[in-house]
């Protein structure tokens, strides 16, 4: 006899409780492999139910592969595999991942180790840190974009809730190619695609490029994780040096005329991690040199829209009448980073074949938040908040200028000082007493920048910090510079 | 003299009125290239407006490369780079996209453009269409989803619009965790990714395995979106045959001993495009098999939810105490896909060599809509929602089934009873008058639904219809088999 109860008033439905009673038991060993169960019509009447119920809880059960039934006998119970617990969760598994990755994928793995975890985490609050390109939460726009958030999902309703067009939503595609024309882009919104941020706009164009074994030129040094997702793809990073006006283009001219590169990459404004701004001159005589050698430009404009200085240069991309830049977008450097949208311009049959690749990985795009997005541009909220925006980091930027005269010694150190975005780029001059670790050094002080790893492709050809302002204010700026200037000094000062 | 006129009640400033001004006598050829601008003192006064005004104009015109500046002369206009405008848009460019695209990119992009597009499209109304996977917007839970995102956001404010945590948003991860213990599978929050819908969960484990030319195991027929994207990634395809009761085991055996694929891809519940469930001696021979070869298993479970037939069945992954199934699932195929959040559930260190790969591709994951769908999950309308879409498709499979039993001649065709899900798959037999396009015949008579091809790898082994209820209601149904069965007879009858 089945040692079963059965509470009439449980919200559990019967069979149901017999199914958990009889898994339960199994579980237990109380039942063993090969046991018979009693009859639908026995237990049934042991248990003063409908004989129904009983046999919905043993199909169950069977199909659950906990009993088995033959027509006309028993169930038994069947030699089930057993259920993985949570106590399994713990031990080490089968696979060895390092092996069942590719080589790339297994690189990655290790850039991803090393790069220190800027995103999502906090500094230590005692802790000013200068490394992070996070935005200042306390300019964040919340009340307005929630606003906007939940008036697009009131006028475009379901819409938004079904697969979305594959190249965003298009009034914001609209919306953003009107938007380009001010900074001088004649585009038409088919050929705009939205992204998840830039950098997804990046690993698309990557991503359609990666033949293997092809070249990239970048400049050197560059933003730091261009070099391990273009490896990720097999292609080649080709360092360009950087000089005081942008690229240098005798080299890169050399380089196209030799390596040919799939692509040429490049951030003219407010460059990732120095901070440097190419004049018009230079700009055209990069497009000039791709349009004779017929490669494509990827122009990172990641900070477009954080001129707050009045002197405006144009990007690349305003001249592109030959169709061979492809210039990358986002509104996490001006809005928040946590809506995850950003773009891509280029020529139509471009667009279409980023559109194929981002079919495959992620069906459609979430047109929710680009709804809401367009919603917060179009109701004239967007230029307010750039507005807003210039306004309290071309003092803060002020501030940090003033402050590394005031405190950094120029036997130190020298920069370039930068007409917008969040970057300052300090080049160390050789210390008498150099720290074995700067990281270190700058801990002991209270203060955090990115050093120049990860920003060449290879070995450092010096020492750099990079200090990035964005989650930073006035009085936090001071007290870091001055933080800085101390740490400095010790390695400044002979011994 | 330059001929200017300056509106003082204008709300654009005056040096931008200016800059405006010079341009547009640029691009109109009034001031030619090398041609004298009055010096700032004598526009000054022509004017009459202070001279750090126009010096400010002529700032940002030089910066804009619009004229030279040199010390002790007037400026002068720049033989300066075209922009590009409008005009240009539609002009072939310089660059070959299908020359520049890697060999990889091509071939997806002749997938993407042969496929149909069935996400975002519409069929045309006077059609019944069975062949989109969309969702049926009726059924939405629009109200209740927007009180939950306005709630997310009022509640988390600034923490979701930063940086999210990269593995996705730790409270939905919990919630998943949680959620996976009632389909029996153990996992912990660390050991689940969310991912942007299941089909980039998918794209990430198949990067994370790309070694060129590795074979992985999939399903004959399966998801025709597998195929394109293995081939994308240098992966090889091998078909392992599906009977009625699943994947030939066997020929899976034969595999795993001779080709050692990278990993096997399942979908033993509600197989897509068949409508198959496999049994439990199936799933736990075919873990057996994996275990025994250390081959990992990439179950996908995409319609997991769905079973609304009472007989359910457990996924591969509840019994994987060694940890080598990944597990793939998502909220599109219940709730509603333009949301775009699915998961994986993994080995820890799996999800996180996972984690390292969308780092580098997307840098986080919007956590906006992650934590509107908790608060979705975790007020209870989730387990509501899903009541109710399993009363709604228990009754439209039923109906499906009666229609196709009274409508579809035995000689015409057979098919599988699913006990969940929205597919069903007819295999047709041969007809006396195979018509030379038997998706034009099913548009003559007003119905549409996928055939057979891009569900194999190579030739279609036969003549196959998927019927998908997913976006139907029962009359919409009921007249679309009736006008498939139309269509079948004008084959089927003995011209």
């Amino acid at each position: 006899m089945l040692l079963l109860t059965i509470d009439e008033r449980s919200p559990q439905p019967i069979y149901q409780q017999i199914i958990a009673g009889v898994r339960d038991m199994i579980a237990g060993r109380v039942l063993l492999p090969g046991e018979k169960l009693p009859s639908t019509r026995r237990l049934a009447d042991q248990l003063a139910i409908h004989r129904s119920t009983v046999a919905t809880a043993y199909q169950e059960l069977w199909a659950l592969g906990f009993i088995d039934l033959s027509p006309g006998s028993c169930p038994r119970v069947r030699d089930r595999m057993q259920m993985a617990t949570a106590a399994d969760s713990g031990e080490k598994g089968l696979i060895d991942w390092q092996a069942a990755a590719s080589p790339a994928a297994a690189a990655l793995w290790q850039a991803h180790r090393r790069l220190a975890p800027s995103a999502g985490r906090e500094a230590a609050p005692a802790v000013i840190s200068f490394a992070s390109l996070d935005m200042d939460r306390r300019l964040f726009p919340l009340e307005s974009f929630r606003a906007c958030l939940d008036r697009a999902l009131k006028n475009h309703g379901d819409a938004l809730l079904g697969y979305g067009a594959r190249a965003g939503f298009p009034p914001l595609r609209e919306y953003l190619a009107r938007r380009l024309q001010s900074h001088g882009i004649a585009v038409t919104a088919d050929e705009i695609l939205i992204t998840n941020g830039s950098q997804h706009g990046l690993d698309l164009v990557f991503r359609m490029l990666a033949a293997p074994g092809r070249a990239v030129a970048v400049e050197s040094p560059t933003y730091n994780y261009i070099f391990p997702l273009l490896r990720f793809y097999g292609l080649k990073p080709v360092e360009i040096p950087l000089r005081e006006g942008g690229m240098d283009l005798d080299a890169l001219a050399a380089t196209l005329a030799g390596e040919r590169p799939a692509l040429v990459y490049t951030m003219p404004t407010f460059q990732n991690p120095t901070g440097i701004t190419t004049g018009q001159a230079h700009r055209e005589r990069l497009l000039s040199l791709c349009e004779a050698h017929r490669i494509p430009i990827l122009e990172d404009g990641f900070e477009e829209e954080m001129k707050y200085s009045g002197r405006v240069v144009l990007p690349v991309k305003s001249m592109d009448k030959r169709h061979l830049v492809i210039y990358c977008g986002t509104f996490s450097k001006v809005l928040f980073p946590g809506v995850r949208i950003g773009w891509l311009a280029a020529e139509r049959e471009c667009v279409e074949r980023l559109v194929a690749i981002h079919r495959f990985s992620e069906i459609a795009p979430s047109t929710i938040l680009q709804a809401a997005i367009h919603e917060f541009c179009h109701s004239g909220h967007y230029d307010r908040h750039i507005g807003k925006m210039h306004r309290a980091y071309r003092k803060r930027m002020q501030a940090t200028v003033r402050a590394l005269h005031r405190h950094i010694a120029p036997e130190w150190a020298e920069w370039t000082e930068p007409s917008g975005g969040f970057l300052i780029w300090l080049r160390l001059k050789p210390p008498p007493r150099p720290p074995a670790d700067w990281q270190a050094l700058l801990a002991v002080h209270g203060v955090e920048a990115a050093t120049g790893a990860g920003f060449f492709c290879g070995e450092t050809p010096g020492t750099y910090l990079r200090l990035s302002i964005s989650p930073l204010d006035e009085t936090e700026i001071s007290d870091g510079i001055r933080r800085l200037a101390a740490a400095l000094r010790e390695a400044y000062t002979p011994g």
